[in-house]
């Protein structure tokens, strides 16, 4: 029986500013990432994005990110282990508060933007990310990029890790992703993104950009919900799945 | 046997700014209320906090307050019922992470300012920070002002409540404070103020500025650690109460 | 020859996130109010207003705000004189140079929200706000509420003032405008508002919610571009008053 | 006739919180860099800040900075060229208005801590911010690390330029700094810092950490007033120089 989730970040939106068709998404996906008021989203908008994901069923998880809601948390900076651990308690703290109100619970812990992709290639970041997940709440699941960082730094700390693949981008022979700025490393073609997407669920394996077939163990796929686009394919992306006999399912369910 | 918790602010510093003399308060106070990160505080601060008032047996409280760090949270917000019972919500939270990480637990939270007087005086205020408080900690005691709406709202919800009393400040007939722009408002003299709290812990009553005894339930005596005659004041105060058979606890233990 | 300004809020957006129909509201307009960073708005998107009201041919305004991004501005706060001075003059300079930058010029500063509601009524915030545009730009027009303390204070500093009124508004037999919480303070008829305005424009009075005939002179005409509604009603606007021979130009032109 | 600045950070304090010895390190400087809000500083404090430097006779600069007040804007943030212009430009225009407001001028602008750092290295940022001068602001000096692209994109935009040079750091045989990270970076008897000092104004040569004589044209010393020892160790560089025939005069005069 072929198992894997689908993951969307939720509650972007901040103050008057809309962002993202959160109610559009939801539908769609098993696992929802809530932003925690620093790169994105406010207290109201926490409140009321995870009521929403509890009515709709779907896990949730904090998505702390930078000090920085003028760049959306996409900026690398400069920061120290200790402060990124200190960021991620008290993100994850705040978001604990709300879920707790709701009667709900916190399957998981997914750092967002800028704080996500230095912490796949920098060990300290992530063992620092991976201690405050675990100092506060040792049964939240870490949710990383597959093959990275996070995932050692999680399983090192003694936390369950999930591993997030995209559908859209290119691997390397060594599992990690395409960098953005290299050729190829986005997939445009929505049929060749599910088409990989299958095969990394039901066979652990993707085709590197070199060719070589590479172990891919997908227990998430990070999907979007910023356009009607994005929703569609998510839709389909879902629809296949399914009809290729993988069940669609929160992460907690299976790791 | 007379008891009174002694509360003061703390882990107000943020970034490269210093303010108050945490280590010279701590101390001679059974409780202290930690900034969240919005008028004062931040992460790194409420993380080495945290760990000060456990190393030192201090009670620790959650100290909200209004997203204006410029203002310190001492101005006056029109925020709604529902922005205020989220923003408690959420710096509780944050708190309560470094609280759980450090392996201690969480005594009260005590409104910080602005946000402390508003919800003094307006029980709609009141009633949705004592309902954050009970929604995602109910364990946990609210910490206001003597004979306002705070206490109402606190037990109305189901909370244990603190009532907090000032060393240095006049109160009126009602049993609430004269305000700060009346004459007479603030008492000058460190010996008379010593000598009221004394009267309030032992026989529950405190003499009106118009002359009148009136019933006042003193758990907590406010003291402050900004400067060098502050903390001579508390030392003071501490001794006075000791020396007059009053023990200095954290009120946890008896209210 | 009756003569009349048009203004609309503009560059609201913030990062990542867009508010506003800016570009479908510019062509109709004549005056344009910038955020300045602190309620709404972000440098580059005051680089970018800033320019399209340069190739649009709309006059420049600042619009300063509180320091209450996630209110947007609009809710009260306690501020002192000394603050709300010194906020007008760093969000003007910060908006005076991209004006300077892109070869334009500024036309005058128009307080937003809560600071433009307090500014209204509490005479000494309205003299703050008009010294700090008169000590660092004494060329620059004060635009406020039409009889409110905003005019009254610009005029006593010596700078020039242009009065704004509202479409949708009903007024009091004094001037000011009926306040929302009391009924009939929203006229919800398109048509009945304009015909007001061009009763405003042309006849330099106003029928008060109480009957009377009040002088009201109008320089400028607020109209919003939130939405396509709104969008339209400014078209309706600038259409009905120029068949009444009514000229829609900057307020520089004529006050 | 040797001359030569003493430029040191002021205006770094922020609402109730008080950082840097101001009044105590403006005497002996002949120009101060002010913050504008972003990395520190506030309106008060500009304005405040401002006043007494005009007061002091001492020659006035913008301290624009990352929008990082938590990290004081000293990580680095990886920021676009087109984003550092426009935060430049923010920040020079806000200053300016409390410097108009004053009836004073505007010397210089000289970025803050990462932002100094990585536009003396990244020749996009260093164009950058020197666009943002020279268009809002053609007549400002640009202070750069010497040798540095800061000083070469001042140049290449038309601006005047001052090289700053640092007492208590070592050199590279291509006259930039020696990273902190290595040993011998900082030198710590103030008696050899002031003799280098010396050998920079006079001589306009420095000695490498690999012994090479290196040209330095020095036309500003930074200097610090954090504390009382920052503070003797100015008064001593200053009449070290002045024993030895420099003065001490803001670098408007000679560059």
């Amino acid at each position: 029986m072929f198992k894997v989730d689908l993951n969307s970040d939720l509650g972007e939106s901040f103050g008057s500013y809309t962002i993202g068709m959160d109610h559009a998404i939801i539908p769609f996906v098993s696992s929802v990432n809530i932003a925690c008021g620093w790169h994105a989203g406010d207290p109201l908008v926490m409140a009321k994005t995870v009521k929403s994901a509890i009515e709709n069923g779907t896990a949730i998880g904090a998505h702390p990110g930078y000090p920085d809601l003028m760049g959306f948390g996409r900026r690398n900076l400069a920061v120290t282990p200790a402060e990124v651990k200190a960021y991620t308690l008290y993100q994850l703290g705040a978001l604990q508060a709300f879920v707790k109100a709701a009667n709900g619970s916190l399957q998981h812990l997914k750092p967002h933007g800028a704080m996500y992709n230095m912490a796949a290639t920098d060990a300290k970041l992530a063992q620092a990310i991976a201690e405050a997940v675990y100092e506060a709440a040792p049964e939240v699941i870490l949710l990383g990029l597959a093959n990275s960082e996070m995932i050692t730094a999680g399983k090192a700390v003694g936390l369950r890790v999930a591993q997030e693949v995209f559908a859209d981008r290119a691997y390397q022979a060594n599992g990690t992703l395409v960098p953005r700025s290299q050729p190829g490393a986005v997939i445009h073609d929505p049929d060749e993104a599910i088409a990989r997407v299958v095969t990394m669920v039901k066979k652990g394996e993707v085709t590197a950009i070199t060719g070589e077939k590479v172990e891919m163990k997908a227990d998430s796929i990070c999907v979007h919900g910023d356009n009607p686009e994005a929703v569609e394919f998510v839709k389909k992306i879902k629809e296949t799945l399914e009809k290729e006999g993988v069940t669609i399912t929160a992460f907690k369910n299976f790791v």
